[in-house]
């Protein structure tokens, strides 16, 4: 089962590293990460896409919880967060596909920012399957570059 | 001086901790960092952003260069490369601040995603100046919760 994981912790660089031991210590596999400040600039936020088994997560959550500077973990579902990731990608493009690549940007509500002879820079931002449909049509173009952000989450309530 | 530095590298999580570490081994602050798979699921791309003094981080980068698992390293300076960062934040509001915020909400071009009696949950995608702006104007009406994806960057050419 996949899993988002929002970890509040003191705004300290050796945190990132050891939250990270955990996960890699059990051979846990992370699909993307994110930190950076909050409101209070003496905490961060960090979001951790995984998955994996539900035991062994229970476990690093424990663990999560028993370390100095973690203020607090949110194990999100699916469907009980607003979940959102952004998405830079170049798209190789030609006089005539160039059009055609302006057109699904336009559907998607994505935006062109940056044109080259040759390729256009596009942002996206969704959720994980608006993101998806629309990097799968990209493909079909061809890609030359793409960064993801990973996602970040924040609790319905 | 501010650099975005971006990483691509082997998809293999051990590579998160021995580059974070390179960073907080040399005591260099990091402000914030992302990592999430490229169009190749072989590698992922990892985005730092980080501030202190030129000879350090030279050093950093050509350690970086080292590793095993590092394909490419790019440090972008301001105004070489397209970046962006998505923020989630839940703001406080009364009947009253309600509109107000939403007024905000629409000039920014941002979008509300989630609505309860007493907050408004806002994404806010854009280069730094712009989201710094806009969480200046939400400070006023109180910050309940805040989480952001760090920056991404991508080279203009």
């Amino acid at each position: 089962m996949r899993h988002t994981i929002s970890i509040t912790v003191e705004n300290k660089f050796g945190v990132l590293t050891r939250v990270a031991g955990l996960f890699s210590g059990r051979g846990y596999n992370i699909d993307s990460l994110n930190v950076a400040p909050t409101q209070d600039p003496n905490t961060s936020r960090m979001t951790i896409v995984t998955r994996g088994d539900e035991a062994t997560l229970e476990q690093i959550i424990k663990q999560l919880k028993k370390l100095v500077d973690v203020i607090d973990v949110q194990d999100f579902r699916e469907g009980e967060s607003v979940d959102r990731e952004l998405v830079l990608v170049k798209v190789n493009v030609d006089a005539q596909s160039r059009a055609e690549v302006m057109q699904i940007t336009d559907i998607f509500r994505a935006k062109i920012v940056d044109v080259q002879p040759k390729s256009l820079t596009i942002e996206i931002t969704g959720d994980e399957s608006k993101v998806e449909k629309f990097l799968s049509l990209m493909h079909t173009f061809g890609i030359a570059e793409l960064t993801r952000t990973g996602k970040v989450a924040m609790a319905r309530k």
